[in-house]
């Protein structure tokens, strides 16, 4: 039997069983290790994006684990194949697909959100967002494959070279894994984060952190950087503050990567954009190469995912590991689904 | 004796001889034939950049004229060769600079407005600013490479390709230009503008032409694309507005270019850059190349200077030069500055 957790509305979870879905000719049936928490799912649980998401539903898209069945019509995966899977189905007629952009498609399905996702046991997807994890990789360590590929499409986007020095705004999640994926680059990298326990994690991992509530962070970038300013930052607040800071620290050229979610305008130095002839990036989700790229940093641990999980969970006690996310003192938490036996990690 | 226009502040230009400046080792001086008028220089007369400007200044940047003398260390230029110059003097050492963008120094001088202008009948410039003029295209049009090459900067930095789509965003004489510069790559292009008389020029030049007012200029490019949104959109009106309408009409993965100086920060709709993938990019003056391609773009009459030169003034009228260009009704306004017989057009 499949277990999941059902999100019915007013920031409530019914944690239920139901049949496992049989896979279709071109699907796969993956019994499902663990699943991590996005702040987007924790935004569908304030019921942010009730307009968007049909209930009962089930969320998450950042995952780990087996095959366990398989359509008729599928090749090259076999029960027990060890997988992440790319939560996104495009509709491959849409000028953005037609275009050769389809993880930004017209019409995109963002598995999780717009359909059933992977806070249950038994996910059933389309073979061919399946992606291969390395027996090198444990699946607690596999469930970070996604969010790390968004890391992974940002400092591709925002073309970083070794060398290059790069300012991070904002420490969440996403920032943290940002910051990783631009240090394997060869890049120096500085991270910007106004909350206590989010520096603290930066530092643990490694990296250098300014405190923009004590620091001036444009004058210390233009030391650092000798008055070049930096090459790239990456907008990962969703203030207006760090769209602030992030126009303001860069070097003529520089590239501004968007992101953070802005869900009213900006106000946006122009004035600065046309001196400095920069260059503002917007990025979303991933393609394929990004989340082959995610699997290889966790598998040599240039992403180190054991410093960024913190906390795993039981799939019965989910309403917990939301409320430990919405604390504020936890980086990632994961769910454990219960398909797959615990891996020594 | 050199003739020369000086501005001395609160709108007001004296007209005065000054012996002519002679040439360093390294420069020429030339006999000015035409001096174009730009929006920069309107501002100035407006008192707008007194903090800038030391008075008397002689201003103008937009010129064309005939070497007259050439210091001792100059080679490969002869008295009578008909030029233009590229009005840019950066330091060489700046971090810009080093990062092989000179053309956006951290110290540019800009010629014309930081120091000494071609509204002179002679005019003393680095040898290694000129750039020459074929005879094929005469003096009055070769006024207008400098205004052209902005253009060709602003379309060679979109990226903007053969069958792609582009919207101008405001009409006037750099709008105009870009239009023009893009049509010529093969684009198909646009342009959207609220006043009448630049509607009607812009037609003039065969453009299409869309009246925001009048027309939703999103649903007009939605229809126009089939849906796609236009690849590239430059932003040339400098209004709030104008920006909403460029972020608006744009594709996945498409282009603004930033073209209009926007004193104030402006509300950027920023979800719809991180939505679609969206690319902004700051553009400023020009680099060589521009001006060679400008000069080309002139002579072949791709950029038609014909129908945007709309009144040619002596230099002792420039008031009533810069009176025209005031009035709205014109396009590009020249000043005779005198030197140089006129030519047959």
């Amino acid at each position: 039997m499949n277990v999941g957790a059902f999100y019915v509305g007013d920031r409530t979870f019914d944690v239920a069983e139901s049949p496992p879905v049989p896979p279709g000719p071109d699907e796969v049936r993956v019994d499902v290790a663990y699943t991590g928490i996005c702040g987007t799912d924790l935004h569908i649980l304030h019921g942010a994006m009730d307009g968007r998401v049909t209930r009962p539903a089930v969320l998450g898209h950042e995952m780990s684990g087996q095959v366990a069945e398989t359509g008729h019509a599928v090749t090259g995966w076999t029960v027990g194949d060890r997988v992440t899977v790319m939560p996104l189905a495009w509709c491959g007629a849409c000028p953005a697909c037609r275009a050769g952009h389809a993880h930004v498609c017209h019409h995109l399905n963002f598995i999780g959100i717009d359909s059933p996702g992977a806070m249950q046991s038994s996910w059933t997807v389309p073979a061919h967002l399946l992606v291969r994890l390395p027996d090198e990789l444990s699946l607690r360590h596999g469930a970070l494959v996604e969010p790390a590929a968004v890391a992974v499409h940002d400092v591709r986007r925002s073309r970083l070279r070794s060398g290059e020095r790069a300012v991070v705004v904002g420490a969440g999640p996403v920032g943290l894994l940002i910051a990783c994926v631009a240090r394997e680059t060869g890049a120096d990298v500085v991270v910007v984060e106004i909350e206590q326990h989010r520096r603290t994690v930066a530092k643990e991992l490694g990296l250098r952190v300014v405190d923009p509530t004590a620091t001036d962070v444009a004058a210390f970038v233009e030391e650092w950087t000798a008055g070049a300013g930096a090459d790239v930052a990456f907008e990962v607040s969703g203030a207006a503050a760090g769209v602030r800071t992030a126009v303001d620290v860069l070097a003529v050229r520089g590239r501004l990567v968007v992101v953070a979610i802005h869900p009213t305008p900006r106000e946006v130095n122009l004035h600065r954009v046309f001196w400095r002839e920069l260059e503002v990036l917007g990025v979303r989700v991933y393609q394929r190469t990004d989340f082959e790229e995610a699997v290889r940093l966790l598998t040599t641990g240039a992403v180190p995912a054991d410093r960024l999980i913190s906390a795993v969970v039981s799939l019965p006690d989910v309403s917990e590991a939301f409320a430990a996310l919405e604390s504020g003192s936890t980086v990632k938490v994961l769910i454990d689904c219960g398909a797959v036996a615990d891996e020594p990690v």
